[in-house]
């Protein structure tokens, strides 16, 4: 998407037609900076340390890494000390372990001099599928948009609530939930995003209103607590959130606070949708609340803030009395029943196990 | 309640019998300061500068500003003078205004010699009544408490969560959604309290947990986003909210966030009861999300975090871009609907016009 009326994506081959560019997204919003991968330990070193976040844009930057170490060293072991590195980045991402497995298939049957031109190649490709895919729910939820226009007087602004970053820079481009939103304002729409700011990791003051703010779609960042207010209040036409895993019935486990939205948009008859890639479907669970084990993060995030000091510094404060106990749940699942529709790149199912099945044959057809 | 083992009010006559003390609530949780009220002049600056905040505390604060007034000025100038002044710290607070009336009406048809003695007792008097209705409160929220206990084991740990402060420390003692869950603490009943840091203004973060800390009341600090996740998981036996203000029907305005709890409690079956003094009640109007106004507060409280930096300076950091646009309703309504009952110092009353009316029926008989 745009960075001030230059296109940008989250990651890209370099000028130099060798090395990868990555937006440094722990600089995210106070600094905009690119920062050059060249090696395997760059790579590492970005998805270790969040320059890169979220699940589509790991996978993409391990595949690149991946094809990075091959330049240097394309034997057998070269391949599975880079496989090794960056699985141990982190480990629970499953599109990272999903990438390397791709790249490593891809491979290890070629030549040594073969290898790194077809990791490079195939890096590539991973990247554009996630682009295609995004295009994918971007254009059903544009459909979905439209239709809530032709409802309301020509010209009136389309009010869209949405949770946490499931934005462009979360993928390699367009973002997931985002993905709609960018393309209705691109076609004209007008669009106004209400934005959660998503305690504990504010992702959504940082993330998705600067996104927003470069690309000039209009938005208003809001506390987390102020959705329930806005749609009693018929300030939200449309709930739209990302989600990280979803179960073959339609249950969704997103970042902690969108079940709370989905209750008050149910308590208000707002359409509430999830942006999804089919990938975080599990077809092995059904129950979300019951079977998702939900990840609790360390106190500090909730208990200190991050933020730009007067004086431009990036400092933590303490929020809370020193000492105080913490707990912090991550992530959330929001029941099926509270959600209007799953919009995938496929098209938009409801969020049920039959109409998921319809959607997606092959793999529902799979044991629970 | 209890600071470290030592009794305290919010507000209280100085050992020299003349002056009053109070505790510096801007200072916060991060240090604990007395500050001494000698003259109208103090008075006035700790009322806006939010030295003291809470309508109660307010109220209480601003008799005895009068009282100090009419120390130096007992006449019917400087009677109106300190009136006009302490009106105008905080004119929208309601019970400053009630105060102040109480005040003056009690002593303006006194000689000016007898007033500033008449004064001191009837701030005194002020006082002792908000803490007898917050331990009416406590006592029937506790019966409430132990009505909970009864259902678990013996020994088992109710876990109560809460919004915002309504503590001791916006009141003069107990708070009104913490007085039962002192009482039910200090009678040996095993309570754990969720503390929602309740966003922008972090009041859950900042100050029920330093009361709760500092009490000895086992606690946890949540994100305001974690509540619906609790709950879904049987971590919540009981919700306690207070009230800013409350429809004859029990519709129940509150710190922005409160109704999202209030639909998470609804929908998880767990109990949601408001915690508030009758003076709360509105007997005027009956639909609280169409007839009670929402007040929108500056930007800056939701862009901008305050807290204590590492080497121990209160600092602002922002969490969002330069110039992010910012929406900031304070305040939202929980309709009576979501609310399991209403603990005023005079009972339960159920949420809707005929339960109340029975409760109140000097006021509820008022021409709506």
């Amino acid at each position: 998407m745009n960075v001030d009326g230059v296109p940008y994506r989250s990651i890209w081959v370099n000028g130099d037609g060798i090395s990868v560019d990555v937006i440094d997204q722990t600089r995210l919003p106070h600094a905009f900076e690119i920062m050059n991968l060249k090696t395997l330990d760059d790579a590492c070193v970005a998805i270790r340390d969040m320059v890169v976040r979220g699940a589509p844009l790991i996978g993409a930057t391990a595949a690149f890494g991946f094809y990075l170490a091959l330049r240097h060293d394309a034997s057998d072991r070269g391949m599975q000390t880079a496989y090794d590195l960056l699985y141990a980045t982190r480990p629970t991402a499953v599109n990272l372990r999903w990438a390397l497995d791709r790249m490593h298939q891809t491979v290890r049957r070629l030549e040594p001099e073969e290898r790194a031109a077809r990791a490079y190649a195939e890096a590539g490709a991973i990247a554009a599928l996630d682009v295609e895919t995004n295009q994918g729910i971007g254009r059903f939820g544009l459909v979905l948009i439209e239709s809530i226009a032709m409802k309301k007087k020509p010209g009136e602004t389309i009010n869209i609530l949405t949770h946490c970053n499931a934005g462009w820079l979360a993928t390699v481009d367009w973002g997931t939930a985002t993905a709609p939103i960018y393309m209705a304002h691109d076609a004209g729409i007008p669009i106004h995003v209400w934005v959660d700011e998503t305690r504990p990791r504010n992702q959504g003051a940082s993330l998705t209103a600067w996104e927003l703010g470069h690309h000039g779609v209009p938005h208003s960042l809001v506390v987390d607590n102020a959705g329930g207010h806005l749609m009693q209040h018929g300030l939200v036409d449309l709930c739209l959130v990302g989600s990280d895993r979803t179960t073959r019935s339609g249950d969704v486990c997103n970042k902690i606070g969108t079940y709370l939205k989905a209750l008050a948009a149910n308590d208000n008859d707002v359409p509430f949708y999830v942006c999804l890639p089919s990938t975080t479907i599990d077809w092995t669970i059904s129950d979300g609340r019951a079977e998702i084990p939900i990840e609790q993060r360390d106190g500090s995030e909730v208990s200190q803030v991050i933020g730009k000091t007067s004086d431009g510094q990036i400092a933590a404060v303490a929020i809370a009395p020193d000492g105080t106990p913490v707990v912090n749940y991550a992530f959330d699942v929001t029941p099926a029943r509270l959600i209007s529709g799953l919009i995938t790149e496929s098209g938009i199912a409801d969020a049920n196990e039959r109409s998921l099945g319809h959607a997606f044959p092959k793999f529902s057809a799979r044991p629970g």
